[in-house]
């Protein structure tokens, strides 16, 4: 069995780990990033890191094939350099040629939300299927499309920014400059800014009580324990919420069209009460529906392993 | 030289073609469909036109290579079946057995944007770039991807539908079922639609002159050309539709992020008073657009030829 070193890279903790050819994660570490403000520092950090995990797991570098690291931004390649990475400040960082002087194994770079992909379509929710979309609904709206193994990267490597298309024109601004991405309405943050702006044209609601009074309170969760509980104000917000989704979603499948579609982040451990109105949504808004059936959306599986795995199997 | 039959197979014309590796049309014959309700005749006429074209070019069918085809719909592969071509009246028709019988080539298909986005990007528009995205506006919004000289077909070949994607959530409904797609504001279809519901409400607007008082005379270039002569109704509804256009293809360059936009269909023929605002637009609106560049939107150059050429180049 071959082994290689993985790094899922944050903008506050490092996940470090061993992963098998097979996508098992033999052993796990997690160090707090020390200074996300200064790349050679981080640099430095990630290359002792890594050296301590392999020792900690009971190894030695040359039991390691590569290192895979998965980067919470844009890679020019899977060499680097790393063009941009706002969370820990990288700009134009060639991170390859000094991890692999340091550690003395080759490194290889994917995006963080392509490596969650890799790990889910080899490791987890994926395993049985040719291709899978995976999309995550967290801070942002963020995506990877694996196809017969391989990771779409778009034509150079800066596509499938899942969350950049558009949703609702002119609508509400997003951080990238554009009005009415997918990600405004998408994410978890923007699920969160639903059920404030809804409480607050509706102080009838439930949700008022579940946030004692307190609208910084309010969560990813918060719409859908009201729904579960009756409140009308929580089944608006989640109704039109599944709404959006489905809408960027089937909007992705007609340009993919997987055989399944990956949902991660937070929001996605709703379960069935998410899951099963966005599929008979989805499964209606997909083109041809009618004579090519929709991929099913489904939950991912690893958590907050996926990354790491998929890092690990950039290699193999 | 080697050279290949093409067809481009439409739901009026069957256009027929004879084209060299080097994406060079050589040749090229169009006949009127007799029968698009009827699928064996439809074969049986695609067969006869192909012998009947190639003799006319003074060719043996030995001199040829391959026989490609552009089809009006979704194909299973590049082997068929084609799964739905509504304009032809195909459902699961197994054309390939048929035609490689009838006439003694072997038969590629390919879906018609696709084979224009291959023309394009070997003999048109896309010749000095790597990656293209190209997007059709016309009855609908078409398109094709063509990466690294290879087609991307989506996960099995039904991908790539650019005109399906969200454009304005709940908004007009589309004739794929879907309310609000790209197609339904980007196509020259909605232009001519907003077009007359603009002049409806505007009893003063120079359109009425130019359409004789008949809305129903109202083309994709009638805003555009009351624009030019300084009509505040056209200049708006120019401006308007090139935003939604914006809007849709900065998205798609989101995913694929291709070195070059290339424009099909009538309106692209509009020149600097569509292309220029709108790579403006576009160059504003791509993600991470102070760090990387923004393809360019040019004007396809093949025409209606695209579509054999490319065609013609699917086995080469």
């Amino acid at each position: 069995m071959k082994y290689s070193a993985a790094i899922d890279l944050g903008g506050t903790n490092i996940g470090i780990g061993i992963v098998s050819e097979e996508g098992e994660l033999v052993f796990k570490y997690s160090v707090p990033v020390e200074d996300n403000k200064n790349p050679e520092a981080l640099l430095e950090q990630m290359a002792k890191g890594t050296l301590d995990t392999i020792a900690a797991a009971g190894m030695e570098v040359s039991d390691i094939a590569f290192v895979g690291i998965g980067i919470p931004g844009v890679c020019r390649s899977n060499k680097g350099p790393v063009i941009l990475a706002p969370n820990i400040n990288w700009h134009n960082v060639d991170a390859v040629p000094f991890l692999e002087e340091r550690i003395g194994l080759p490194v290889l770079l994917g995006n963080d939300a392509d490596c969650a992909a890799m790990g889910e379509y080899y490791a987890g929710a994926g395993k049985q299927y040719q291709s899978l979309i995976m999309i995550t609904l967290g801070t942002g709206v963020g995506g990877g499309v694996v196809i017969d193994g391989k990771l779409f990267p778009g034509c150079n490597g800066f596509g499938g920014e899942f969350g950049h298309i558009p949703l609702v024109h002119g609508g509400v601004k997003c951080g990238c400059g554009k009005h009415g991405c997918f990600e405004v309405y998408g994410s978890a943050n923007a699920l969160k800014r639903e059920t404030r702006e809804m409480a607050e044209q509706h102080p009838e609601s439930l949700i008022w009580e579940m946030c004692e009074g307190n609208l910084d309170n309010i969560g990813g969760r918060t719409a859908f324990d009201a729904a579960d509980q009756g409140d009308e104000t929580g089944k608006a917000i989640v109704e039109q919420y599944i709404s959006y989704l489905a809408d960027g979603i089937s909007g992705i499948v007609n340009i993919f069209r997987p055989e399944v579609v990956v949902l991660g982040g937070g929001v996605s451990n709703q379960g069935a009460s998410l899951l099963d109105p966005l599929n008979e949504k989805v499964a209606k808004l997909c083109y041809a529906n009618e004579t090519i059936e929709a991929p099913k959306v489904v939950k991912a599986t690893l958590g907050n392993s996926a990354g790491i795995i998929g890092a690990g199997l950039l290699g193999f």
